[in-house]
Parts: structure tokens; C-alpha cells; sequence
């Protein structure tokens, strides 16, 4: 079993460490990585032959690889240098990238989605989304308060107290969760808001407190432990409320997806503009378009009073651990993938795992979501 | 009695702040802040003039001015449009910049070098260079976090636990216990050296673990609250336990300063090559020389495995805040020269903080740290 990792000219992460390379082959893998992978991340080719890895050529590495690891999707060009039959895992983007749906299908490659994943227990350990905004959620509140012109936590000094900045943040997910708690410990007043009601006693733990209309919290769980859409009312009513809360805030943080569509834009240009001169919004949803109404296309731009930041990959600037994180993540998919006993891959398609996440199969589009008929088995 | 507040093309902070202006109106003071002074640090002329102050063209508000608040030394151009025995009073950086001494002189300007306030009790409140270094501390941590490619806390995730980032500060004055502070906040493991005895309690008292050759800890305390340079012992023994710290760090800060003179070069070339991949080094001495021994005049470089940020005014990138306290520094300042019945200007010159910060006085260099000769009053 030979397990091949690409580079990719669209995120400096790498889909493998020196830690899960060692996994890997204890596993009974082969690891080929692709030259300079990993210098982003700080893993240089050596690092990894000395974990136990080859490194070469993208064309040399795919050569006779039954599973591929990446973090974007890969070039179509390269598709053709893929074995027949080859795994492709990794984030894939499906959504907005369906047309290389056809092209895996048509290279005889099995692709795996890992945005897909089903949020299942058994699956958190290979929950790629999770662990990335995890740490886009700590990244977002660190690149918050680098851009912010004042501090963060309360100060006292002989010529008097520096207040605390006050930090909001809109959705709390992965990433609004772990970004509550770091603006927590660097000392800032934290608020945050959700459409789940579960998530007040979330955001409470971790002594932020919680903003919502009460209009906004029936049945606002949707499925995949994602938020529904709100109705237009509720909608109103939570703008109002959130509205009110923003003209006192410094950092806003937003972090609302709906998977497979366009983010919300629950930052309308009105509450952005009846801001705090100096406020800093990150917009973690940048990549799906963006939780900021008039928002520019731009990285970071200025909206009124606000400095709004807008990565397209918070990650590729923490990409050490974003790539240890993910790299395990791949590891136990893999494994999950993998008859041990025999050492080489045996997928089982009925796996709910799996189901999830595989786009093509022999030649053939399978996922529902993208038109495809799951072949039985 | 009128106060000026300069625009200084060297520095984006500004003498005043609108809660100063108030202050200083009370103090019976006219205020005239020079147009677009405050922008970055996001005071507007209109926020000014709302507070009470005027604003104006450089020389407009320099017309008749009593005192004059700046954050840098001014052009040697404008210093004709001050009125003759106005007070300048500021970041005057003497030390780099001698010659504008008998520049002030040739004015008729007394010039008041705020870095040199003696490190009284009574001097406290307006310590410039003890409010701006804590910021600076805490500015510090925010930028290595920043530029750091993995994460500061501890993460414990379904696919494994994230380990801490290692922090060490070199020096723990007033910058280097704030940085010990924030790491500390912002869940590092944090270490910390300094040549005084003293800090080690400082340090603990913080979370931090000191770091010390016993060979450095004698007589290490010098004048004025600085420490007193090492002997080559003391220094040879202390680099030998901190290089070997140094291999196991992430993150480095370092902030030695000994007042009018270059920053010592804790940090050797030899012990910045031995460190980690990836580890950042924040050089908070580089406005007078740098600590990084082998560093270069820029910014940001790489030397050997490290990123080094060396910012010449870290401060320029907290604006607002630095502003704030820098202005409330200055109020305190002007309200010790001011005849608060007489509602005017009446310098005490006899007076410890007075004699401490005055460079020149009715046309004569009069500090003696830079060839004066103390005047009787």
C-alpha cells in the first residue's frame, strides 16, 4: 500500500507530518511526499525521510499510489498521472468545484470529500472541518487584536486603567467556541451569539455572555450540527437585537456557514456602518463569500468605522499546526479505510463514513448531493 | 496658557488624547491640536474639537504656544515657528539625537526628554517610557502570535491534543513582565531571564519559570531601575544556560536596554542558529540597536531557523492605546510645571523630576548627561 502526498500551489498546508508518516508506515504504508510539501508547515524533505518517508516529484510520488493526500484539489492536468483505482482524500471543495466531480470520475480515481464528513461520534476523529476551524477560530481572535490599535485586556498602570476591548462573536461553532475562549484568556469582555439555543450554555462556560432574540431560538437546530436558516421574522428580530449590541463592540468575529451554500450575510453594511471607529471584524466565512454585506472581495479592506479582515485561508497562516491537525485527521480516515491485517486498502462503501464523504467510485459520480446514485456494493 | 499638539511624521501617536483635552481645559489650558495629529490613533479632528480643542495648520497652533506635546522630535525646520521659551515636551530620543540639543538652544525652545523622568514615585504617573513599554510587552505577544505558524495554548481536539507554545523573555522589566503576563494569558509555557535578582519573584509571581546563572545573579541591579551591564563572566555564564534553554523555545522576546547606550546583543548569532525550526523572535531593543546579535536594520528577516520581527516602533502599531496613556503621561507632566491658581506655565526647575527630563533652558543646554551645565534658578 503506497500513500502519496501532494503539494499544492493553493495552500501551504500538507496533508502529512513527520508524526502521522511514522503512523502511517507502522500502519504497513509506503509514504512518497511530494518535494517541498511540507516547507511551509516547517517539515522539510529531510524531516520526513527521516520519519521514514521518500520524497520526489509529484509524477514520481503518484506513481503506483493507491491513496492520495491533499489539501486542495488537485490540478486537473495532474489527474492523468493518478493510478487507476487511486484514493484521492482530501478537502476537495465540492461545492464550488463540481465540475471536477466528472473529472475524477473520468480519471478512474475514487475521491473522498473530507468537508463531507458526517458529524457522527465514531467520525470526529477524522473531522478535518473541526480541527481546521478550531484553530481558524484561535487564529482569527490572535490577527483580531494583531490589527487592533488598542489592547485587549484591561491594563493598570501608574497613569491609569486601559479598559478591556470588547469582543463579539457571531455563531458559536468550532470556530466561535474556540474563539470566545481565546479572546477570554487574553482578557477581553466577551459576548457571542448563535441561532441554537444549546449554544448560550456553550458560549456561558467559557464566560462569555450570550446575545439572542428570543424570537431567533425556536428550532433554529438544522442538521449536521449546522444552524438552519433563520425565517425572515426571526431573522429581523436578531438583527435588531445584534444591531444594538455591535455599536458597542471593538471585535467582531463571524463564523456562519450553511454547508453547500452561500454564507449568510448576518453583518448587514447598516451594522457594520453604525460601528465603533478602530473596529476590526475577522470574517471567517470569507471563503464562502463572506458573512459582511458589501464586503469586498479584498483579504482585508476598510467598511465604514471597521477594518474588516477576510482571509481566504486563515489556515496557510498557521500552517504547522494546522497541518499536524489535518495530517492526523487523514491518518485515522485511512485507517478506517484500511484492512490491517493485510495492509492495503479495503474500502467498505457501506460504511456511513464513507458514504458520507466519497464522491466518485469506478469511473462513476456516487454522493447524492452532486447527482450521484451510491452504487450498492 | 496654551498647549500645542504636534502631527509628527515619525510616529503615528499623538501628545493628546480627547479625555486629556478635557483634562488640560480644566487645567485652565487652551488646547490647539495640529489637524489629522490623532487620525491613527483614531482621534478625528472633529472628536478634538468636540472635546474642547481647536485644531489648525502646524503653525497656526504652534502661534503663541506655551507648551508643545509631541511624540517625536520635531523638524529642525519648524522649530523657527515655535514662540520663544515655549516648553517642548516629548520623546525627544537625546541620546540618538544630540545635535537638535543646541538646535532647542538656538530657539530659545526648553525642551523637556520625557525617556529621561527619573524613576520616582512621585515621576510614576508620568512615565512615558513604563506606559509605552507594558504595551509594548503586550504588543510583542500579539505580533509573535501572530506570525508563529502553530498555536499558543494547549488544544486538547478529537484528533489529539495540540502542545503549548514555549515562551521565553529575555529581561523582565516593565515590557518583558507584561509580554510574561500575555504569553502567559494566552496559554504559552513561559520562561524568563533577567540579570537582577530581583525579578525572579516578578517572574514566578507571573507563572513564569526563571531562568538565571547563579555566576549573573550578583550585583546585577544598576541605577535608575535598569540593569547594569554584566562582566564577561557573568555574560559568558549566562549565555551558556540560556543557549541551552533557547533550543527548546518557540518563542523568543527580548528586551534589554541600558539607557544611552546601544542595546547589549543577548542574543549571539550561535544561540539564534541553534534554535528550533520556525521559532519567532521579537526584538523589542531594535529602535536602539537591536538585542539579535547578527540581526539586520529591517523589520522582519529570517536568521538561521527564526523568524525575527524587530520593529523600530512597535507602538506604531497600537495607536490608539499607546496615545491614550502617552497623553495622560504628558497631562500629568504639564500639570507638575503648571501654577494651577495663576492658571500659566511656572517650571520649578529646582524640581527632581524637572531637573531629571530638562535638556536646554533660556538658549543653554543645561542636562548634564549631554554637556550642560545645571543653572541656578
Amino acid at each position: 500500500m503506497k500513500i502519496a502526498v501532494l503539494a499544492s500551489s493553493r495552500d501551504p498546508r500538507v496533508g502529512a507530518s513527520p508524526e502521522s508518516v511514522k503512523k502511517l508506515l507502522a500502519l504497513g504504508a509506503d509514504v512518497a511526499i511530494e518535494s517541498g510539501a511540507g516547507v511551509a508547515a516547517g517539515f522539510s524533505d529531510a524531516v520526513y525521510q527521516e520519519a521514514g518517508a521518500e520524497t520526489g516529484s509529484a509524477k514520481d510520488v503518484l506513481n503506483g499510489a493507491d491513496a492520495v493526500f491533499v489539501t486542495a484539489p488537485p490540478e486537473k492536468a495532474q489527474l492523468k498521472q493518478f493510478a487507476s483505482g487511486a484514493k484521492l482524500i482530501g478537502l476537495l471543495n465540492p461545492w464550488d468545484e463540481q465540475e471536477s466531480l466528472s473529472d475524477y470520475a473520468t480519471a478512474g480515481i475514487d475521491a473522498f470529500a473530507m468537508e463531507l464528513l458526517p458529524r457522527i461520534t465514531r467520525a470526529q476523529s477524522m473531522d478535518v472541518l473541526s480541527s481546521q476551524a478550531n484553530l481558524a477560530g484561535y487564529k482569527a481572535v490572535v490577527d483580531a487584536a494583531a490589527a487592533y490599535d488598542r489592547a485587549f485586556p484591561m491594563m493598570m498602570t501608574a497613569a491609569g486603567t486601559v479598559p478591556p476591548a470588547k469582543v463579539f462573536v457571531m455563531g458559536a461553532g468550532v470556530a466561535g467556541l474556540q474563539a470566545i475562549a481565546t479572546a477570554k484568556r487574553l482578557g477581553a469582555v466577551v459576548s457571542a451569539t448563535d441561532v441554537r439555543a444549546a449554544a448560550k450554555e456553550q458560549v456561558e462556560s467559557l464566560g462569555g455572555s450570550f446575545i439572542f432574540a428570543k424570537e431567533a431560538m425556536e428550532e433554529g437546530e438544522g442538521t449536521g450540527g449546522y444552524a438552519k436558516e433563520l425565517t425572515p421574522e426571526q431573522r429581523q428580530k436578531q438583527q435588531e437585537l445584534v444591531a444594538e449590541h455591535l455599536k458597542k463592540m471593538d471585535i467582531v468575529i463571524t463564523t456562519a456557514l450553511i454547508p453547500g451554500r452561500p454564507a449568510p450575510k448576518t453583518l448587514t453594511r447598516e451594522m457594520v456602518e453604525a460601528m465603533k471607529a478602530g473596529s476590526v471584524i475577522v470574517d471567517l466565512a470569507a471563503p464562502r463569500g463572506g458573512n459582511v454585506e458589501g464586503g469586498e472581495d479584498a483579504e482585508t479592506y476598510t467598511l465604514g468605522p471597521a477594518t474588516v479582515l477576510a482571509p481566504k485561508n486563515i489556515l496557510a497562516g498557521l500552517p504547522g499546526e494546522a497541518s499536524n491537525l489535518y495530517a492526523r485527521n487523514l491518518f485515522n480516515f485511512v485507517t478506517l479505510l484500511t484492512d490491517k491485517e493485510e495492509k492495503r486498502l479495503a474500502v467498505d462503501w457501506d460504511d456511513d463514513i464513507v458514504k458520507g464523504v466519497a464522491l466518485t467510485r469506478d469511473g462513476q459520480i456516487i454522493h447524492e448531493q452532486f447527482g450521484g446514485n451510491a452504487l450498492d456494493d
